[in-house]
C-alpha cells in the first residue's frame, strides 16, 4: 500500500544537513522486499570513530540488537561501519537470525576493511521471516565502492518502512571558534513506545569524544528525547539508535555542555519527527504532568494519558473531553488526589481542584482542539515531580494501516 | 447516536433468569439525560441481606464508589437498597458530588425505610457534570411503591449507557435438595469510558451468607472474571460490582464450593457479555499465557497482548500476524526467552522455540482468524505460571464511537 504523507510532516521537506568529516554514506536496492527503491544503507566511518547506542528493552529483541549491545565499548581502533536494511527485521528468527548477523558482519568487514567487532547492523521490517543475508551481502562490494556518494536524505529513504516522509535533523555549534556538526536520520511510524519504537536512528558528528563519555551523553539525551515519545504504546523488537563521533573536527567535546545540548536537540528533533509520522496521526500532542510526587510518577501519569485510546480518539475527534484525562490519571497507578487535579489545554484552564473551572467554556476547549498541535498539561498538586511526553492521536487511518491491509 | 447491536451479542436475547426471594426491583424514567427510556433502577432488599462488592482501583474514583466502599461490612441488619442511575457518572464533581450521594441516600432511606448506612448507589454516564440529585429523588417514592414490578431485563436496560444489548446471567444449584438461585445484570461496553460506558454489575442470590464470607467469595471470583477482561485498557472512575445475598432460601452457603463455583460462573458470564459488547467489537478473544515464571507474569503478558493496539487491529483485519504477539510479549516487562516462546492460534501451532513452526501454513492461520471467536495461547516455556484474559478487537467502529461523535 502507498500511504499519503502525514499532514504533520515538516512543511519545508528534508532539511539541509551539515556533512560530517570521517563519514561516507552509500545506499543500494537489493530487491529483498521493496521494488523500485533503495533498501540498504552503509555508513563507513574513519578510524578512531567512537560509537555509542541505546536500544529496545524488549525481552524478545532481535539478533542485531543483541550483537550491537555486545560490541559497544569495544574500543575505537580502526575503521567502523554501520549496515542497515529495511523490509525484514530479522527478529524472532531463532539461530538463523544470529547466523544472518554474523554473515552480514563478515561480508561488511571484507568489503570495508573494518574489523567484524567494529561492524554494527540494524534491520527493520517484517518479524519472523528468515533474512536472506546473501542477497544483501552480494551488494556490499558495490556499496563500499560507492561510499561517500549518498546524502542523508537518500540514507533516510533507504532505511524507511511505513514512514511517509524521510526524517533528518542537524545542528552546528562553535567551540573555541571552530565548528562542530551533528547530523542524524531516523525512521519509525508505528510500534512506537518509550524504550523506543520500531525506530532506527543514526546520528553522526565530527566531534571527538571517547566512547564512554559519548555513551553517557547519548543515554542522558535519550531519556528526554526518544524515550519520551509514544505512538501506540507498542514496543518493537528492533529499536536501535547509534551515535558515531568521527573526531574529524579535531575538537574534543567530552566536557562541553554546548555539545551535549546540541546532541539532545538533534535527538529530540528526530523523536518529534517520528511522532509527526505516527501511523494515522493528525495531531501532534505534548502531554505534560507537573506537581507529581516524583518525576517517575509524572512520567507514568503523562504516559497513561498519552497511551489512552479514549484520550487519543477524543483528540482525533477534536473533542475537549477532559473527563477522559481524569480517567487516565486515575488509572495510572500513581499517587493522585482527585480534588487537587488541575488541567490545562494550552493556556485554557479546564479543571481545577477536582472540578471544572468556573470560567471554562466548552466552546473555548472545542476551538483549541481544532489545532494541529495540542498541549495538555495536568498538575497533580502534590509535589515537584514533572515530565513531558509527546504523542499523536488515534484515527481511522491507524486502523486502516494496521487492520485493513495484510502486512 | 444509535449504535447497531454488537455482532457478538448472544443469539437468544436476554436469558430467563430465576427470580430471587427477598429482592424487589423497580425502574423509572427521570429524563435526566435520556429521552424515552428508563434510566434509574432501585433494588429493595429484605432485612438481613449481606452485601459485598468490588470496585475500580482508580485514584480518581467517584463519590458513589467511595461511599459504597465505606459502607461495606457495616452489618446486615434491617432492609437495604441499591439505587443506580445512568446518564451522569457524578465523577470529578468535587464537593457537590459527595453532597449528591448523601442526598440520594437520604431520599432512598425515606422512601424505602432502609437506614442510610444500608443504601448503596452507583452512577454511570458523563463525567464532570453536576448530578441533579433532586430530579432523581423526586422519583423515589414512586420507585419504592412499585418495587417488585420490574424484571431483570428492564433493570439491565435502565442502567445501560452505550451498551447495545441488555446483559444478564444466572445459575441455580441444589444444596441438600433445596434450590438456590443467582441472577445478575451488568452494563459496560468500553470497560472504561468514564464518559459513557463504565462497568456496573449487580448480582442477587437468595443464599444465606455472612457478609465477610460473601466478600471473600466475591473478591476471589472477581479476580478470575471481571478482573480478566479488557476492551481498551482504560479504567473507569466508577466501576462497581455489588453482590447481595438475601438469605430468603434459608440455605447457608458459607462452606459451599458449589455456590462459589456458581457465583463465579455468573460473574464470568457477565464479564464475557461486557467484552461481547465492547465498543466496535467484531471478535471475542481469549488470550492465554502458560509456562510463565509466575501467575502474575502470565497475567501481565496476556494483558500486554490483549491491550496491544497492533495485536487488536491485526485481529480486526483477520491477519494471523504472530510477529505482533512476539512484540507484545517482549514489551510486557516479564521474564521471557525469545527462543522458548510457543504460540498457538486455537489448535494450530504457529511458532515454537523462537521461530515459525515447521508445519505452519499461513493460509491455516488466515482461515482461523476469520472466526468470530479467537483463542491465542502463548507458552513462555519457563515455569508453571498461567493466566487467561478476554478481550475484543480494535476496529473502525471503536474510532467512530469515540472520535467521530461529540459525547
Amino acid at each position: 500500500m502507498s500511504l499519503p504523507v502525514s499532514p504533520l510532516a515538516p512543511k519545508g521537506g528534508f532539511p539541509a544537513l551539515p556533512s560530517i568529516g570521517g563519514l561516507r554514506l552509500a545506499t543500494a536496492a537489493t530487491g529483498l522486499k521493496y521494488v523500485g527503491r533503495d533498501d540498504v544503507m552503509l555508513a563507513v566511518l574513519d578510524p578512531g570513530t567512537a560509537i555509542a547506542g541505546v536500544f529496545t528493552t524488549s525481552a524478545t529483541r532481535s539478533a542485531a540488537v543483541l550483537d550491537c549491545q555486545e560490541k559497544l565499548g569495544g574500543g575505537s581502533d580502526g575503521p567502523a561501519a554501520i549496515l542497515v536494511n529495511a523490509g525484514n527485521a530479522n527478529a524472532f528468527t531463532g539461530r538463523a537470525g544470529v547466523e544472518a548477523v554474523l554473515e552480514l558482519c563478515k561480508a561488511t568487514s571484507e568489503a570495508t576493511g573494518a574489523a567484524p567487532s567494529r561492524i554494527f547492523t540494524a534491520s527493520t521490517g517484517v518479524i519472523g521471516e528468515p533474512l536472506d543475508h546473501g542477497q544483501i551481502a552480494g551488494h556490499l562490494d558495490t556499496l563500499a565502492g560507492s561510499a561517500g556518494t549518498a546524502g542523508f536524505e537518500a540514507a533516510a529513504r533507504a532505511i524507511s518502512t511505513t514512514d511517509t516522509f524521510p526524517k533528518g535533523a542537524g545542528r552546528t555549534l562553535k567551540i573555541d571558534g571552530r565548528t562542530i556538526s551533528i547530523s542524524g536520520i531516523v525512521k519509525g511510524s508505528g510500534m512506537i513506545a518509550p524504550d523506543m519504537a520500531t525506530m532506527l536512528g543514526f546520528i553522526f558528528t565530527d566531534a571527538r569524544c571517547d566512547q564512554a563519555t559519548l555513551q553517557r551523553l547519548v543515554s542522558d539525551a535519550n531519556a528526554s528525547s526518544f524515550n519520551c515519545i509514544t505512538v501506540d504504546s507498542d514496543t518493537s523488537t528492533s529499536d536501535t539508535v547509534l551515535v558515531a563521533a568521527t573526531g574529524a573536527s579535531g575538537i574534543d567535546v567530552s566536557e562541553s555542555a554546548a555539545f551535549a545540548d546540541a546532541l539532545h536537540a538533534v535527538m529530540l528533533d528526530l523523536a518529534h519527527l517520528v511522532v509527526r509520522d505516527g501511523e494515522g496521526a493528525t495531531k501532534f500532542c505534548k502531554i505534560s504532568c507537573a506537581g507529581a510526587a516524583s518525576d517517575q510518577d509524572a512520567r507514568q501519569a503523562a504516559l497513561s494519558i498519552a497511551n489512552s485510546p479514549l484520550v487519543k480518539t477524543a483528540i482525533a475527534g477534536e473533542d475537549p473531553n477532559w473527563g477522559r484525562i481524569v480517567m487516565a490519571v486515575g488509572k495510572a497507578g500513581v499517587t493522585a488526589d482527585r480534588d487537587r487535579l488541575t488541567i490545562h489545554f494550552g493556556e485554557i484552564e479546564v479543571a481545577r481542584e477536582g472540578w471544572v473551572s468556573p470560567g471554562y467554556r466548552e466552546e473555548d476547549g472545542a476551538a483549541y482542539m481544532k489545532r494541529d498541535e495540542i498541549e495538555i498539561a495536568v498538575d497533580l498538586g502534590l509535589g515537584a515531580g514533572s515530565a513531558t511526553i509527546w504523542t499523536c492521536d488515534l484515527t481511522h487511518q491507524y486502523i486502516t494501516i494496521n487492520a485493513d491491509y495484510r502486512s
